[in-house]
């Protein structure tokens, strides 16, 4: 229940500088932090007893003056991703979580309607709204940075395959093939809506990679281009339900030769959803149901195998990160590689 | 971070009718839920991933049909508390806390401005607001009702003693005086706005103690009625910063004869912050700074007790509640009783 005030507090704190402060000028009084931050002392010290008590921040009750603890001793990069999480679960679901019930019965985006006066998920949203695109972009790219090498380490793309990335938005999914796999002499190309042609293009060429790549529009939903040996499928699948899951899955088997594979990184739940390492589950329902599409969310891995095998798939491949080897993170993603056989 | 979502899948599971079905009909399976409450059967299946998790609600791998865990075993009475204060979250904090550092830099309702188009506190907006009253004196009744009982089996009123209640609202406060206090032939009134007057004797003649109780008007900022020999503050210093408080606490000193006592409910901070019992510290804050008031927020019990020194009382009486003791509890009160001596 203290969930949301235990988040904005912290937040706040970085948000009106205290920590920064902190960090420079250790030893800083609440009427100190107060004048240089521009707010009522006695509102900061309110809001400073929360990372008092976590350890985060520490009080000296002689002088009364604050400096950074484990706040101090988090690397710089880490304690940005965690803000920038943070920053997204602000901007992107506090309020809108609101209207989750709503959602749920209407299948739409309840919070998109009435904050934002938008009609449409979450993905159409960030191009029309500045806030909700820088926090969710920053953030899913901190996401990329840290699945991405572990995915492809964990995938095997054939030495100049034709690879086609599903869903490729503009191209930052073919620059990573390119710059984080280890086979040579691959063509990628980034399958997508018309619209992103450009910027994509644009992408490959400051890249130094637009030789080796190319864009094809359509939708995933209607057919996937022939002619690939392989197909990615990144940050995607977690967005639709069994329905439009098993549509994508589809149309890629039949755009396959034989021989043909599919490689695919998702957030996973563990099978065992009462296993500790499930935190997946304490914010991608809402995630996906009040936030961003209005349906979907993450699947097992069992889950998501056995859905591979009803589109006529062989698994070649099923592996999970191990949440409780990551500390701190949130979120556990999978690896299915599948291929079509005769 | 995963605090706001954790609360709004647990909500929406009640809100959507879910609990109380599977109360009624274990066994349902997400497909009958969804069908039951309106609902696509994956969301259901989402949003029960984490009671699942948790252990409130159980999964039978076989059948795919749920039953109440936990929530099976918990008393009913303190299930519907636990939802009433999920409830004041929603929709007291959980939008306006998004203007939370906006609210301390500017020291007003930035959510309450931009949410409701309101000027002024939560306690002002209840009056005009529907869905903000009552979410929270839904809540502040079940406060009330866990809380007083305490108060009135600590502190000595003595016989035929003239009781004011300062910021007595519509008169609960000395109703519940005259209901829990052992003391008998007491006078008690209720001291508060104007306005409130014609509900506050209503209440009084509805609970049948209107003979034995009163009321005045006015403001505790300018002065507090004399010719009483004990005053009640309950439920108030809270809302406050030290300059309020110490105005307020001198108008009561003012007010008294020599021999004249003062007795204070008010939420506590333990007096070690770090303590794992200050639960409080996550919530308070972001609740009076960003969600009622804009400034306050409860202090450490010798704080408190320093103030009325600083008055010019002496203090009889300084005890906390032992959160530790009061499981699931988030809030511990405290009792400080004074007097006022030659």
């Amino acid at each position: 229940m203290v969930g949301p005030s235990r988040l904005m507090t912290l937040l706040s704190c970085f948000e009106l500088g205290i920590i920064d402060l902190l960090r420079d000028k250790p030893g800083m009084t609440a009427a100190e932090l107060g004048e240089a931050v521009g707010a009522n002392p006695a509102a900061v010290e309110q809001l400073l007893h929360l990372p008092v008590k976590e350890g985060f921040v520490a009080r000296d009750a002689e002088t009364g003056g604050y400096r950074l603890d484990a706040f101090g001793r988090i690397a710089p990069i880490r304690l940005r991703q965690v803000r920038e999480i943070m920053d997204m679960v602000k901007v992107v679901m506090l309020r809108q979580m609101f209207y989750l019930t709503e959602s749920v019965r209407s299948g739409s985006l309840v919070g998109l309607k009435e904050l934002y006066d938008f009609d449409g998920n979450l993905y159409e949203a960030v191009g029309e709204h500045r806030d909700l695109r820088e926090s969710w972009a920053t953030m899913m790219d901190g996401v990329t940075t840290l699945t991405d090498p572990w995915f492809f380490r964990n995938i095997d793309i054939p030495r100049g395959a034709r690879v086609l990335d599903l869903a490729g938005n503009t191209g930052l999914g073919a620059i990573l093939t390119h710059q984080l796999s280890e086979s040579s002499g691959l063509h990628v190309t980034t399958f997508d809506l018309p619209e992103k042609q450009e910027e994509c293009l644009a992408n490959f060429r400051s890249h130094g990679v637009a030789e080796r790549s190319s864009f094809i529009g359509g939708d995933v939903f209607a057919s996937v281009p022939a002619g690939f040996d392989v197909v990615l499928v990144k940050h995607f699948l977690d967005m639709f339900d069994k329905r439009d899951v098993v549509r994508i899955l589809t149309n890629v088997y039949q755009a396959l030769d034989v021989g043909g594979q599919v490689n695919i990184l998702v957030p996973v739940y563990p099978d065992d959803i009462t296993e500790a390492s499930s935190a997946g589950v304490d914010i991608f329902p809402a995630y996906f149901l009040a936030c961003t599409m209005g349906q979907g969310g993450p699947q097992q891995l069992s889950t998501y195998r056995k859905w591979l095998e009803e589109c006529g798939f062989k698994v070649t491949k099923a592996i999970a990160q191990d949440l409780t080897a990551m500390p701190g993170a949130l979120i556990a993603h999978g690896i299915l590689s599948a291929t079509k056989v005769a």
